[in-house]
């Protein structure tokens, strides 16, 4: 076993006997690291979420690009954004890691750390996951296991003909850090003036206070970008959309910091985001966990979606499946 | 995303949306793949058990070796063996598959069958997962979600001083396999006389009859060896062990078939067989569920692992850390 593998173990013991065991929230974690399975009792009438993301060098990160808290982190933020997404609250997460022999132990330390800085800040105890010699790159794939109350999971099905579109925060964000890295390989981006490409929080009080008070009949993380999620609804839920190009909250990055491109913001992927849609009626804040919320636009009949410029002109949007680093 | 994705993606939900959705036993799948987490109902009064294993490309498996079914067939059986080893009852698998560009898409339906047609077998849903490209080589990671009654479930730290120890079946068939593969690369095994390698059986029924009956105090896997996986249980137990070679059950492999030498049986692994520790005074039945249940020692107060031969001599027995394909 490399020594970069037998390190890791030993942290996450570590970590699992100490900080973030025991009970989180009504859920506990009676056995972590250490046997076959990890044992989970999870709250009574509660539904179980569960979602898996895999973390791959050079398709998700690169390893000159992203400090290793920064990949940690990513890693993890993956997988409670698709929590937050199903108004859920996460509760354990496991971590597949696959090291090459060669691996610094000092990455897997760092890597850690941001992970489980992540993971403290939302009480999410890190449970389990297994580790083994990769023959090429550093290999991740976190699983994070969560609760719903009972029957309560926000779908992406939910999009009902009137019911208005909104989105959390700001976009663009990520992937104009993305296209900065691209155009500039050899200069490293300080994480500070790109937050939300190397540390993107996920909104998960934000999720839930949603769910709590039945103001989203449909919702998803934006991970693959506006154009392609929507998509994502509008395909569950049988539906089109028609958005407003002015309404969308463009990201601001760099220093000093600039406003984002449409584009990237229609399309780039990773900003974790929520995207949701509200029945007519309800009254949804401004503001929700201290983070903005946008309406964008609404459902249509029409399964098509259409985005309005300034003059009124409508077009059909395609969705353009942002792809990490792909070549 | 390459054409071997976009069918893998297309397949699962076929699959999902097809035979094996809906209810398993007590436990349903209200929402599997296309939405941002699955949404599992399990039952009252259970706690939820939760494994992940890697299946890698080069060091769990060789393209040229391996049947694309037996991989996909290896890689849940892995997973489902660690639910068993709680005594626990599976009940939803997911799937983090990230595949080489040029994969040819023939392989990736192999490899979906062979899991589907094990996850069938033991009413096993296939409720989601993610896909990726991947760098190199073919990266699977295997997550099974199971329930077991609350706190019944079985761990590697019950086993008491005094304990009787137990194999289930038989040992060091999947090793003979492996050093034959080694030994002759270019020659192709034939999977029926090497089944415990190729399509190994999880033994969840045997595992759940132990932990109802109450016949186990500690139980794990074999999937790094009996040497291993003994010092794992006496190592969590705070204990030692005592076992008699001429007692272990060597398997029985090739055609024609003979048996495996007790180096492979000690220390070969992924037979994927249960070990466990059963209190004195109960009698443990020699086969249960079909399979035969084999005394090997005791459980001592001693940390220490001892194997007594023929000639009633003991022995220090060292952990040998089964390593797969490793260099």
């Amino acid at each position: 076993m490399p020594l970069a593998e037998k390190a890791l173990i030993a942290w996450i013991r570590r970590a699992g006997k100490s900080a973030i065991r025991g009970r989180v929230g009504r859920s506990s974690v009676l056995t972590g690291i250490g046997d076959d399975c990890a044992v989970l009792r999870l709250p009574l009438q509660h539904d179980t979420v569960v979602t898996t993301d895999f973390t791959l060098e050079g398709i998700h990160f690169r390893r000159d690009w992203h400090p290793a808290e920064s990949v940690g982190h990513r890693a993890l933020a993956r997988g409670l954004s698709d929590i937050a997404a199903m108004g859920g609250q996460p509760v354990a997460a496991f971590l597949s890691l696959a090291l090459p022999r060669d691996l610094p132990q000092a990455w897997v330390g760092r890597f850690v750390r941001g992970l489980l800085s992540l993971a403290s800040k939302y009480g999410v105890a890190l449970a389990g996951g297994d580790t083994a010699e990769s023959p090429n790159g550093i290999l991740a794939d976190i699983i994070v296991v969560g609760t719903v109350p009972k029957g309560k999971a926000v779908l992406r099905s939910g999009a009902r003909p009137g019911d208005r579109i909104f989105v959390t925060g700001e976009l663009g964000g990520a992937a104009a850090a993305v296209l900065q890295m691209r155009a500039r390989p050899k200069n490293k981006l300080n994480p500070r003036n790109y937050a939300r490409h190397f540390y993107p929080d996920p909104r998960i009080a934000l999720g839930r206070i949603l769910r709590e008070k039945g103001l989203a009949t449909a919702m998803i993380d934006l991970s693959d970008g506006l154009s392609t999620d929507l998509a994502h609804i509008c395909e569950e839920s049988g539906v089109g959309a028609e958005i407003e190009s002015a309404a969308i909250p463009l990201a601001h990055v760099g220093k000093p910091a600039h406003e984002v491109s449409l584009d990237l913001a229609l399309h780039g992927g990773e900003d974790y985001e929520l995207l949701f849609t509200s029945p007519r009626g309800k009254r949804v804040p401004a503001e929700i966990a201290g983070v903005a919320v946008t309406l964008i636009g609404h459902i249509t009949r029409l399964p098509k979606i259409l985005v309005g410029n300034l003059k009124g002109v409508y077009y059909e949007l395609q969705p353009q499946g942002w792809e990490h680093f792909h070549r």
